[in-house]
């Protein structure tokens, strides 16, 4: 929804991309290939010149950046602001995926590539954000806009992970999830959690760089993927990331108990309500 | 979306039917049978009291009546009328189904119970239905509000026809529609449109008995079906439904050429544009 999930006034082309992408993003955390998908648009009584083309363009890109392809839908126009409801159709072969319920004790939380981007792109639209270079600024405002799940590791978070989800409502929160659909617990260290660049560098220049990392730690929007898989199969799984162009890093681990604990160097951190809730 | 294609003020139960019902409605026109549903809300901001509990309970009846389940979706909420954004996912054993395009010469139309109920529930709810009697006025109603696509017939539609599409934009528009699809062309007789008790005396009350007839070919949201099938198979067809306590009725046949003929007891008639287009 523009003004929802997007900025009202974004170019429709970005919010086409972000709308797939972030579908795009569930099928990855499942280890679905994505194959195919359903649109209903409602289309705004009054919109920017040249929506539809826009619209079309964005989702032109993000269809061939995630090799699927539009099989049917619905139209509308209404009194609304722009509306896109995705449904993505992927493929799971012999129906082996990773579920959100199915980690372990004991298994380690794996990262892929970094969060935080997203957040600092936020704060950018926003007019918020200082102290960027702007090359930096630009990626931040990519990730926002124009988020890219990792679909070439798909295959390799089917073999080797036991659950992953994607992290769209911020990093600790969705770590959360996995935790309490598998009925127990996690730690996750802050200081293990991987900033990009432009991250590292917002972090540098934070007066208070624990509320920093947190604050990256809890951004949403990255739709990058977190994954508890055994011990075992971390660095076979670090490696073949790798191998496909995607970092991948170890952030904590799977515990007895439930809920999540955030620590910073060991120390425990107190947080407040984290990551996008729904209402 | 809540004003568009329902009231804006009907029972919320009653958009959440009609919603479900919209959408398997196009899964037995391909013959398929309802298997489960993905269902994205949009919330707007200020809604009636008990639109939750009231949403909830028309899609749960609409699920019992349908025999599908809900299995995913999204939710958000957002300054914009009620939106429901479903995809209904059905079974078509083998993948033999009857598709639009696959109408041939000599085909016979069927129809599948009547339509023109809904159109006469809208003018009522719009306070402009004069001379039927309360019964009749109730039945209408709820023709509008709470469609009912025929999923008993799913099995007798994969077996006998080539061609079939449900009644949502009108009948003539959706006969059309086969007719286009299939590159060819069609002619309907309205006089053997068979008539609900309520579109009959509707009808017999009019000025213009052929106007009210094409008014009631012409009005969308029943969600019954028309069908393209051999001559050979309509009377199985037609047998086959009565014992499921659908009717069915002849009306018209598919043509060599293009466009769709109406005609009145043979006799040509001028139509103008018919049916619900989607802008």
């Amino acid at each position: 929804v523009a003004g929802v999930h997007a900025p009202a006034d974004a170019d429709p082309a970005d919010i086409a991309w972000k709308a797939l992408a972030a579908n795009i993003s569930d099928l990855v955390a499942m280890a679905a290939t994505p194959r195919a998908y359903l649109l209903s648009v409602v289309w705004p009584k009054t919109g920017p010149d040249g929506l539809a083309e826009r619209l079309v363009q964005g989702l032109s890109e993000a269809q061939q950046a995630f090799a699927c392809r539009l099989v049917g839908g619905d139209t509308t126009r209404a009194d609304a602001p722009l509306t896109l409801s995705i449904t993505a159709i992927g493929e799971t072969p012999g129906g082996v995926t990773p579920r959100r319920a199915n980690a372990r004790v004991g298994d380690v939380l794996v990262l892929v590539n970094t969060v935080g981007d997203a957040f600092l792109g936020l704060q950018l639209w926003r007019g918020e954000l200082d102290g960027l270079d702007p090359p930096a600024r630009a990626r931040v405002r990519q990730a926002f806009l124009r988020p890219r799940p990792p679909v070439a590791i798909i295959q390799i978070l089917r073999r080797l992970a036991n659950a992953a989800i994607d992290v769209s409502d911020g990093l600790l929160a969705d770590a959360g999830h996995i935790a309490a659909a598998s009925h127990l617990g996690a730690v996750i260290d802050l200081a293990d959690i991987p900033a990009s660049a432009a991250g590292a560098a917002w972090i540098a220049a934070a007066a208070d760089p624990v509320a920093a990392r947190l604050a990256l730690a809890s951004g949403g929007d990255d739709y990058q993927i977190v994954a508890a898989m055994p011990r075992r199969n971390t660095q076979p799984f670090i490696k073949e990331c790798a191998a496909l162009g995607h970092t991948a890093q170890i952030i904590g681990e799977i515990t007895q108990g439930e809920g999540l604990a955030v620590r910073f160097n060991g120390a425990v951190i107190e947080t407040g309500p984290r990551g996008f809730t729904h209402f």
